[in-house]
């Protein structure tokens, strides 16, 4: 079973405005290639995104992800009618468990390697000692204000770095991996 | 005349914990080298900081900095006794000045390259766009809460990303100079 985390962070550690908007991403300078995401997205079986990332998501007007998707909600029962007849490849559901059991649970299906998305989801999965491996590449800009990447980490908390990427339109991506 | 930064923040954007501890550094890994330290502060004529970084200082029990240190600071009057006569590479003053009068005043005396230190001054000078470059060092470390290295920067701000090293500790450091 392995939790990762693959994100964006500006240099004040926000993932977003106040209001959850990404739109600064947009003057990102332009880059070859897609900055490891092919390489990061091909390792995965599954995404769990939280209820605030998935109402996001839902105002894009299309589905973006080529692979399963879990919301993790104990409010939200069913998906959207138009998500509910997806290819195998890329189903949407969710699912009311919490960090640990929706882990074991996914395992037996399996599907082990979890991409773990959005700030809450992110904190309430490292509280529970249950991310091993994060990708942060940090965009060379300061918002001001906004939703922080780590918002409710209880516990001081050091990783292992594992390397440092630096693209041409001035990002860097950080790996890091759980310090065992 | 350049404002420059040079400062060490975790994983969460965090200078210091919330009482203003730094205990955390010393859990860094040793390293080779001073990551850079003795080149930035041989470029540098005078340090600039507030008061709270002051105070803090003051409790080490040494002064530790080998340039000149202009405190800010409109309540403070006098530097301790123990301060007042230090030798002219390393004198210590408070200025009751703002950022941009202290910045032309020190310039008329010569000094023009301006280390400029602490969390809220840090942003205060960014505010007035008096920031042209920043050594950014994070530490493979989520603190979890704690005085962050942007506390009141009023404006979205791009920098240009010069360059990224990697020390053998996983310590990585970042330059970024201001995008005119």
């Amino acid at each position: 079973m392995s939790c990762q985390v693959f994100i964006a962070v500006s240099m004040d550690g926000f993932i977003a405005t106040p209001e959850g908007g990404v739109e600064w991403l947009d003057d990102v300078d332009p880059v070859d290639g897609d900055m490891g995401w092919s390489d990061f997205i091909g390792g995965i079986d599954a995404l769990v995104m939280g209820r605030g990332s998935f109402e996001k998501v839902l105002t894009f007007g299309f589905w973006p992800y080529e692979v399963p998707v879990v919301v993790m909600s104990s409010t939200l029962k069913d998906v959207p009618a138009e998500l509910a007849d997806r290819p195998e490849s890329s189903t949407v559901e969710i699912s009311d468990l919490g960090p640990n059991d929706l882990v074991a649970h996914l395992a037996e299906r399996g599907w082990n390697n979890l991409y773990i998305d959005g700030g809450q989801l992110i904190s309430s999965f490292m509280n529970e000692g249950l991310i091993e491996r994060l990708t942060i590449t940090t965009i060379p800009v300061v918002l001001g204000a906004g939703i922080p990447l780590f918002s409710n980490v209880n516990d001081l908390t050091w990783f292992d770095h594992v390397s440092a990427e630096r693209f041409s339109n001035g990002l860097v991506s950080n790996i890091y991996t759980a310090r065992s």
